[in-house]
């Protein structure tokens, strides 16, 4: 019976990769549906991702790419499917609420399992749409303590991804590690300007005549995990900083979208600090 | 000897010519330097351009792609080399100065064979360049006449492509069939919005808030040919429509620059109507 | 007792017109909090909008800037309330759900009185919101007796503006013209270019490089009232015409919000055609 | 006789400015061509920019709004003249090509008096303009006794702007403080982000997708001088850094142009860190 696949390689460049690859399609009478490759040269790191359509069998399909591709390969064949998310959110509404429209709308290749918040005010938003909401507060609790509680409710969901829409407390390092290229983050900022707290005010103190926003995939630094979109307005000198962050918000959550986009269609290698987006 | 060739490969889709391309890649040893490919789903249409590195004959290697392609395939094995322009141009300066800026810089994959212009005024710039300038005057001519003594000129160099860099006359359907896919012109306008005279003016009367510029091969159709770049400002009330066309100046350049760049680096496919810029 | 009041400003021009209206507010010991003026050389047209604080009488301040402007002045003071809008919708969501979410955080300066559609399907979504839906169907209905059926729901409401937020049915200009200056379209194109049914196909078929968006006025001529607010979006060979419609959407809804951002705020002057945004 | 001046007033903000300031344009019978005015809430400053035409006096208008304004007011009363400017450059030609052009084309509203540079490889290009080319070499120099040489060829010119076309040495807290608020940057990046050396190449290890350029008056720190212009282009995986950079050149170009219009029309305050651009 057809199906689809999306198949992933990323490996060591060498001579002849695409011929074997497309060989093996070619040799189970595979259609090539979309197929992008890229040869990181000064590293010598060779990605590609391929769409195939046909009768085939996941596992005799991946062993026949395995058997064709370096040692230290990375090879993913993945059937799409309907992925699963888990939103961690605080007080603001905007990216949650983009998300939630764009799930309501059937456009987001994902379901939303749980959106889970260190406030509560978000709560009649999320249970409009009849998402459940996880309550997680944070009073008399250590940072470590909150995150153990956080995973918790985490853990208790099925998800392919955790995402941070505009959750606004700093992950420690040993939470961040559960998670491992699973957790999408958007920055209220065009990184690396304006790490850390407050970057409108920081973008409305040096006097920048754009601003912008960054997700990205969290790493154990803060804000410094490997780039998946970027996008900017531009503003002037007539904008306080507040009204820098209202501006910055229809660009926030336009990025984070796009990003989770490209992220559930599979399109995202990370490598090392960096992203190849196809 | 190792040399490179940029393959393009233009034909009706079918399954397996990822990999029978890649053969014959691979079975003459050559390096895959970068890779794209592209499919027309409506259209049936397969699109490749490969950059690949090794000790080849070009005919050989055009004659083996031939025979697994399909029987209309357009296929090109272009061994790099430096490539000729002629510029047509008529006052304004801005984007004949960019070309010439690069050109002095090392950074125009090309030769500038020579200016023409139907106005003279252009003629100390191109001559401080060491460039040879042609005036060819309109007076007393018809356009066809005019026309006629341009190409005189135009066919006296040796050229790849015709830039028209602000070069502000029409042309006629049978100039334009002379130099099929050759003509290169930039539109000071976000094409389809504003065809024809004084785009600016247009757009200054119909209260846009954006104006761009558009690179495009010319066609019979004027302003319709296949559009290989575009790009945009933002622009408001406070600008009159000079000040939009001084504003657009730089969008055209730019854009004529990045179109032509595309071009002399075998970037670009011409399909119907439309380009495939890889 | 202190109070806040927007200042509009509409006439021809002459000189001193900035010192006799300073001079008003200057007599009444207002402040200014925020001050734009703009003149129209080509059609010597004067527009202000000032923002002014102090104790001052609505009536008494509007009647002295009329003494001195003149006669064809339009003269608005406008003691900032929240406004109320009226929602237009048919099957899409986007638009729509952007605006609620916003509304949702307090976000918009406006009420949502009503959201009434020629569809069901986003009857649910609204609901969600608390917010009332109206369904009105066309079936056995010619245009003009749906657009009946529409005004007799629309008038039932409170409203300042109609805004139509991808509102897919054609208005006659019978029923733009019971609303003039009131009704806010947004236009799923870069006006003026792809006016008319289905933009991104035509977009798409003519293979342009950027797409974009265009927030306006309704006034009689389809896709031709006065523009607010536009923005773009670069595109490519690899999207497909529902591609385009899809990375479209996002263009859509924040070009929508910022016009009626704008128009909320009284920011923006209608000028024949074109607006003047301050 | 009728003439035109740009006032200029930037100062502490009171009540009733506005009105004070038009009645002094008012008296004199003075014609506003254009107005603008900004009031920086946080800080209590107020800016304001106006084109006055009619038959003044300098000396007088400047007094008559002297006694109007606060004590510490910085008030210029400008009758447009064409200004000078010394052009600093090391080897690229992108950003001083640009100028070149410009000032060739009658549109950059200055003279070019000198390109000054620490290389020679740019004195063709700059001859080829007829405008004095001077180079400093800096072997068997200290950064101070560099800067000695520079400065005397600087001062022996007449001008009003030091515009830095991409000029590759760091200044001297020493350098810059002999012409404060006269020296304009180009800085290959989008500051803050990417601040020193080789912004391109740190770009492109952190995996940006945006790259951008920043114009900036020259102050004692680094790359933290008030931001005139910025502008971005969008950049992916497929860029190696020396593509960034040159994809980067035609945003640092524009954005350098851009800027040294907007100081050339007095359009630009500096007020601590930050610009108000009219």
């Amino acid at each position: 019976m057809e199906k689809k696949a999306r198949v992933l390689i990323d490996c060591d460049d060498e001579k002849g990769l695409v011929y074997k690859i497309s060989k093996v399609f070619y040799d189970r009478d595979l259609n090539i549906d979309s197929n992008r490759e890229f040869v990181d040269k000064e590293e010598g790191k060779f990605f590609m991702r391929s769409v195939v359509i046909g009768a085939f069998e996941v596992n005799e399909l991946k062993q026949a790419l395995q058997e064709i591709t370096p040692k230290n390969a990375h090879l993913k064949v993945i059937v799409p499917r309907r992925k699963k998310i888990v939103i961690l959110a605080t007080k603001e509404s905007h990216a949650l609420g983009d998300i939630l429209i764009r799930h309501e709308a059937g456009e987001l290749d994902a379901d939303i399992e749980a959106v889970i918040a260190n406030h509560d005010v978000l709560e009649q938003l999320v249970r409009r749409f009849d998402i459940p909401f996880f309550y997680v507060p944070t009073e008399g609790l250590t940072r470590e303590e909150h995150e153990e509680h956080m995973a918790m409710v985490i853990d208790a969901q099925e998800f392919d991804y955790i995402v941070l829409a505009k959750y606004m407390r700093i992950l420690t390092s040993s939470f961040v590690s559960r998670y491992p290229k699973q957790i999408i983050n958007i920055h209220h900022s065009f990184l690396p300007a304006f790490i850390g707290a407050n970057p409108y005010k920081q973008a409305h103190e040096r006097g920048v005549k754009i601003i912008g926003a960054t997700a990205h995939f969290v790493t154990d630094d803060l804000d410094e995990g490997p780039i998946i979109a970027q996008d900017v307005i531009p503003v002037n000198h007539r904008l306080e900083w507040r009204d820098m962050q209202r501006a910055g918000r229809d660009v926030e959550k336009i990025v984070l979208s796009r990003a989770l986009n490209f992220v559930l269609n599979d399109r995202v290698f990370v490598h090392g600090n960096k992203t190849i987006v196809f």
